[in-house]
């Protein structure tokens, strides 16, 4: 079977079956594309199907039923069937098919397993799999805040600028911000659409979404052309985000939102899920929060700790923040005691300070010579007091 | 040996030992406070402490080296000791000192075990033991945030509501509000001060720390009354905070914080700790979430949320967070997706409904009758429609 066949026979699975139809999956994996699309005609015309033999997931009894149920599904849509005019029209678009058996299939997407796309449709950067191969997710609610709005560019742009592709859903808000950063980076983005790649939807992002698919990046969906976004496919193109990215960033989210099915689709692959908080009076943070509580993603507040989340140590972690160190900072406990109980004006004779400390006479007089040549305390006469650097710092 | 004798001791040994030397506690364990004091004055007067029998912690050979250092730590603070006389000053303040004989003695002191203080001199409410026993710690930065200050307020209220004492430092910031608003809120709350209690440390907070005094909460040092409030018994003084209290919960705090030593105390202790999230670009939050991304704290964001952290199901638990749930949102997927396929104005024959929704004609028909049911769609000529009060929810 060539992969032009098998392409086509896969747009045209991706028509027939709505996206994670389990059953279309079992069925094309079992035969191949083309004679799946073959035995689905044969089923329709005979008004009965014959189970393909060794169709995982679709063995027992109650696999002729099901087998029943989803050719009466596909068959409707059967006879509209014309996968080359829509490769065709995306073709007119600069987009084209990817195939599970072409090498620029991203690879990340077969972690889906049965709920894998039967193939997606890509407008603009062709090589896919080259493209997400170091790729975070970045991703929130529509109704976001200037917060947000700073923070997503912040997180987005940082992302981008390690090399990382930062994926999202092309929606408002945090999305669109999330997209427009990496493109201001520099840097590669890939909206992923629940309705066909013809469609620049919404309509408020068209541009934006014109320019990701021209600046090297990418719009993909798993619905043909023509497709429209309702919410099911929404909830369904949730998924193909979590499994596109290495780790999935949720910067806000209200309690409910779409950015959390994300956020669980990830955590069911098993890939990290980061979450950035935000003031706990901000409805648009109470998402972020509820992950967070939940133990179900990670506190993140920058785009190192970020890549902290899919990065190689050495490569991706960011430096140990600096903190400002302040002088008798890192005083074992003997040298911090005395140099609390010396005084910082009038000075005093060791035994005072010993008492003063609550330490040993000998302790102190150790500590003191100590202090004196780590420039901490100065001594003159036989008496005590701390250098000036210090004063005004004794917590 | 009275209470009195007893307390007399403990309170001789609070002044000649810094809090937290765990060999004063040993001593004071094995004999007594009484015979322990006793023993410290014949071991300085002969120059050569005899090992007490029986003390724990101190068995081997390193015993009496570790023995002999500690005495002479003790031994420049025995000539001044006068407790009879401190307690007067501690009563003509309206204090007593608790000892571990006490019944009014916090048990959950003990928890420190060999770093359990050897007494508590107290100023205010007398039975410690009463307040702290529905106890939750508020403790933050000093320099707290317009948003720090609210939350804090927000959450002590609360707690004080639901009738739990707020602990905490009496510092500026965080500490301030979280007294201040459990006061405001009627409710008992307890200052743990580095320094004495007749010292009202800060300055700035000493009609607050009268307050507290006077309005049946308490102030309590594990320091004589005269100590100043050095830096190592602050680091001290913040593992009382953590064992006071059944959750210790950090509001602010920048990423090196006196709050994170509190916060880490009370994780040995094994106290729950909530850390309150902030926004990312604030510095006075950036403790917080390092307390978080450590998964060294739990997510916070309200009162309910800390309650839930020391709570018992069904009296502490907050209700479930209520949402405004939008028609159709809890449909099975069948009926989810047909009702996503439905035209919202001109009507359609179950046939293109079920070719929109990728369902077999016989699952349509069934979700349509449902539907109809439920009020989301309506039919007319054998044609259907959305439900008028569905339009634009098509997401």
């Amino acid at each position: 079977m060539s992969i032009e066949q098998t392409t086509l026979a896969r747009a045209a699975w991706s028509r027939l079956a709505e996206p994670g139809d389990v059953v279309a999956h079992a069925v094309v994996e079992a035969l191949g594309p083309v004679d799946a699309l073959a035995w689905l005609r044969e089923s329709v015309a005979g008004h009965e199907p014959a189970v393909p033999g060794g169709v995982a997931g679709l063995a027992g009894p109650a696999a002729l039923a099901r087998l029943r149920t989803a050719v009466a599904r596909w068959a409707p849509r059967l006879a509209s069937l014309d996968p080359t005019r829509e490769l065709r029209v995306l073709a007119r678009l600069g987009g084209a098919v990817i195939v599970p058996e072409d090498p620029r299939w991203p690879r990340a997407m077969d972690d889906l397993g049965p709920q894998s796309p039967l193939c997606l449709w890509v407008r603009g950067e062709a090589d896919l799999a080259a493209a997400l191969r170091r790729a975070v997710a970045v991703i929130g609610a529509r109704a976001c805040t200037a917060y947000g709005d700073h923070v997503t560019a912040q997180v987005a742009a940082g992302v981008a600028d390690q090399g990382w592709t930062v994926v999202s859903g092309g929606a408002y808000g945090i999305d669109a911000v999330a997209h427009r950063a990496a493109l201001a980076a520099s840097g590669t983005t890939v909206a992923f659409l629940a309705g066909g790649v013809d469609r620049l939807y919404p309509a408020g992002n068209a541009r934006l979404l014109q320019q990701i698919a021209e600046a090297g990046g990418a719009l993909v969906s798993e619905v043909p052309p023509g497709s429209v976004p309702s919410r099911s496919r929404f909830l369904q193109r949730n998924r193909l985000i979590a499994a596109a990215a290495q780790a999935t960033v949720v910067v806000e989210a209200a309690w409910r939102s779409g950015a959390l099915s994300t956020a669980a689709h990830a955590a069911t692959l098993l890939r990290p899920v980061g979450a950035v908080p935000g003031p706990v009076t901000s409805a648009a943070s109470a998402g972020c929060h509820r992950l967070l509580r939940d133990g179900a993603a990670v506190c993140v507040t920058d785009a190192g700790e970020v890549l902290e989340l899919v990065g190689r140590v050495g490569r991706d972690l960011p430096p140990e923040r600096a903190t400002a160190p302040r002088a008798g900072d890192d005083l074992e406990p003997l040298l911090r005691r005395t140099l609390d109980a010396l005084p910082v004006r009038r000075a005093a004779a060791p035994e005072a300070v010993a008492r003063a400390a609550g330490l040993a006479l000998v302790e102190v007089r150790g500590a003191l010579g100590r202090l004196d040549l780590a420039g901490l305390a100065v001594q003159r006469d036989g008496l005590w007091r701390r250098a000036a650097c210090l004063n005004g710092q004794a917590r």
